[in-house]
């Protein structure tokens, strides 16, 4: 089995790692536009060999994980590229624009459309481990566009690395993710942001932060490279998400200015049931 | 060695059973206005005897942990109950109001203000857990206004438990915790708000919801009945924290609609070097 992976960062390189746990008979070829990062993801035994775009033409399996804006240039190269045995899958936050780049593609039939919903606040090869998608979902777009056997084939694979498939239209996911994927991480880069501004002084924040402040500006560690062409392909969705959780925070504001106490707690008991919800994550998990 | 505990949940709870373990031949009594609350900890051990505040005269260490406007009424009482040699701390998330409270008190010099930065988003007696303490800053205020041997002996326990103390002025507390700490709780919970109302059919929550959106939303789950008071005596300073957050949110979203992307980018970027202060919180602890 050839796999080539496009991009060496977390999402491909996890994949990587789990593919050959998986296949140990598999060779998996990286392609990456930084040289430092495939010799770095060679070094680390995330990638046997170097490739360039030209030699896909005999993999059995392509995996484009690169920044969204990156592929919806790459993906027609890539299936331009292919033989007809070939599947391509390509990883990203956004589904929509991704969908269209290649709609009118000849070998559309060989493309499968995913966003397996995994991570952490990390990028680059070295941030690749083993089992980041057991147990997580996998959300797959247009699925009646990919032909039928090589649907099987990524199915397989996707569910040999223990993920759930969930289907969905793309411009849902889109929508859907601004809420529970994007807007989580625009206020943690301004909540970061707001706290960094006051406390000119780092010291002070070391020493009063405590784990609840860690856990909600993790996310503002991640890679903006990723993340901006992320939020203009999702433009309208995300400002639509960010109206809603302003005008909340203004709302919750204003309660305060106006002493209105049982209007605060009514509002913080209400969320609570974010407890069943997050157990719920877990159970699943 | 006799403590008492005021108030026997997370915070509290937790101190109990780290005194236990320090000190095997004390006896940890616990007072708390919930019977149900009292019978947990006697069954969970986090506490050895219930007992009332008339009690409180021949105390060691009377711990008061109970939510911030309870505070305010009760600290005045348990200084007139106890006897010259005990100390009396307070572990509330507000200190101006606490020390504003007990300032005119006959037994101020009884009284050390307190803040161990320490906690989980859990609450009530079966929270408690040993060594949540440990590695973690205690900020103490008005240290001066403290009976000197008083304060000793206080230090010595919070050493014993492996805090850190950091001095601070009641007004300057407030002010950095309203950033690093209370705008947190309101970005969680509104951000849960948001996402709740969005998705009213909670299965695509579960499903599409990723770590991302657990650690952001975490602090949502926390007991509004002890954060109403906290927001209500750090009014001034949260409203504050709030507007600016706010701000960098709208101007954030400014910059999606105007398709300034390079502008988003440095945003982000700037803002990424809270991995180098969030290292520097985990060497620390």
């Amino acid at each position: 089995m050839k796999i080539y992976i496009i991009g060496i960062g977390l999402i491909g390189g996890s994949m990587a790692l789990d593919i050959k746990n998986l296949h140990p008979s598999a060779t998996v070829y990286g392609i990456d536009s930084n040289e430092s990062h495939v010799k770095q993801a060679l070094d680390l035994g995330v990638i046997d060999k170097a490739a360039q775009l030209e030699e896909v033409s005999n993999a059995d399996f392509v995996i484009v994980s690169v920044p969204v804006d990156v592929a919806l240039v790459l993906l027609p190269k890539v299936l331009d590229a292919i033989g007809d045995q070939s599947i391509v899958f390509e990883v990203g936050s956004t589904k929509a624009p991704i969908c269209e780049a290649v709609a009118g593609h000849p070998k559309r039939r060989n493309f499968i459309a995913t966003h397996p919903i995994a991570g952490t606040e990390f990028s680059g090869p070295s941030a690749a481990i083993t089992n980041l998608y057991n147990g997580k979902t996998n959300i797959i777009c247009e699925v009646e566009r990919t032909a039928f056997k090589l649907q099987e084939k990524a199915l397989d694979l996707f569910k040999s690395m223990g993920m759930r498939i969930r289907y969905m239209d793309p411009k849902s996911h889109d929508k859907h993710i601004a809420y529970v994927s994007h807007l989580s991480h625009i206020s943690s880069f301004m909540l970061g942001k707001t706290v960094i501004n006051k406390e000119k002084d780092e010291q002070d924040i070391f020493d009063m932060a405590g784990s609840g402040f860690e856990s909600t500006v993790r996310l503002a560690k991640s890679s903006p490279a990723m993340w901006t062409p992320i939020f203009k392909q999702n433009k309208l969705e995300v400002v639509e998400a960010l109206e809603g959780y302003i005008a909340n925070l203004t709302q919750f504001k204003d309660f305060l200015i106006q002493d209105e106490y049982n209007a605060i707690f009514d509002e913080m008991e209400s969320v609570n049931k974010i407890k069943e919800i997050l157990n719920g994550m877990n159970v699943k998990k």
